[in-house]
């Protein structure tokens, strides 16, 4: 895949929308809102199904959103997507985001993108700005 | 919730299945094999949903796997459920799951319980036993 | 100790080179360039001891003063010491920094200030300004 | 450095001396006391040096035994020292180690050791055995 600048957002969400991601991750329903150079911004739709008992926004599925979206920021940086794999992701909850907050806004960040090695970062925030999880990262490409 | 010995494993598969998760974390289909004093095994059945376009099972569902077993890992170790949330967890990917590998075993298990603390580790691995991630969490206790 | 914001600096600075940090570390030579509220800005110098074999900045080093940093930050968000804790600490090293380099910047900052736990940023770049490791971390305040 | 099996903790011990690492890491005065397949135990011996304020081991000092230890265990794995570099270390903190506990027991560990990548953990007790500190990390060979 080759990325054309003038749609780079609509390529990047087809990139999501595409069987390269599992259903059960497609479902998370992110949206592509911009593209940077080396970042992108999504929105998180806050869907009941990811809501748990305490009324919050589970932890489960920012660390999926999260893990997602570097995906998208690699492919965003590189100008297409290549094979790659997560090396580790690490995730600190900071705030919950409330059930009912419509949605969390998703912003992930490529750090240094070295051979064969790929540092990122993600910022998951509330509809207010306020930062609920924080995750550093590192891929590598195939 | 109080555990009884004598049902314990059915106890946190009620727990499991309970609203206490989110519905799409419910989806994982975790199944309780055994619990320890600080520890619980499980299963996670490779549904082609989590079968990402490179045909293994997909990081996301492992991280999600991981958290929401050591719930059950904690809630096993104090003897019921209790109000928690993390801290952080951090996932390593040491090997890939073939998508049709049937299914994952996850052992969760805390390390040190302290007043408001709980740490733990997280081993998932393939049908034959390979490491495929590890993860280590901080709880906090509400 | 409280701090007075007209010898900020000056008081962070002998908050690290007081006994509250062991001697091994205090051999780092910290030394605080400035304070905000919620971050500060600290000069790693690289001395000959903290170079390994392959003639960089060995990342004991860094890790070391990203943590001592995080004491410094979260010492001048709350306007004084207080006894806290280190729960965890995760560290990515995306950069060598040449064991001739002079001085590295370490700015440390908080993230999010709880009740009982401080979520904190750690960067170190080296003298032109580019990242070289990137850490996050968790602390509990005693 | 080629590894004789005979004198393997004496050759791992002559690795911790030498130059390879960064002298005031040297400092730590870590003992080979032995060696696995996979695997290195070590004692970390408690100086007043690496004691802060508090009374306890700092963390500093345990992070980078943590560090150090991983590469003596990768270089047992293999059969000798090569070059390799530290791409990510998450350290959780579990109990402190009390400032007049003799000496500290590092056990580094190999998880998977791929072309590119190894995986490793550490685990840091007590004189008692107590698990204090515990490591994940990930490491590039060169």
């Amino acid at each position: 895949m080759t990325l054309h600048p003038m749609t780079e957002a609509a390529s990047l969400q087809a990139l999501l929308d595409s069987d390269l991601f599992a259903p059960w991750v497609r479902e998370l329903g992110l949206k592509v809102d911009a593209a940077e150079r080396d970042a992108v911004h999504l929105q998180l739709p806050i869907a009941p199904r990811h809501v748990h008992g305490g009324g919050v926004l589970c932890g489960q599925t920012m660390m999926a959103a999260a893990d997602t979206a570097m995906v998208v920021a690699i492919s965003a940086a590189i100008g297409g997507f290549k094979p790659m794999t997560t090396v580790q992701l690490q995730t600190s909850f900071l705030r919950p985001i409330a059930g009912d907050a419509g949605a969390a806004r998703v912003t992930a960040r490529v750090l240094r993108r070295g051979k064969n090695l790929v540092f990122g970062e993600i910022q998951i925030s509330d509809a207010r700005g306020q930062l609920a999880a924080h995750a550093t990262t590192t891929y590598a490409m195939l």
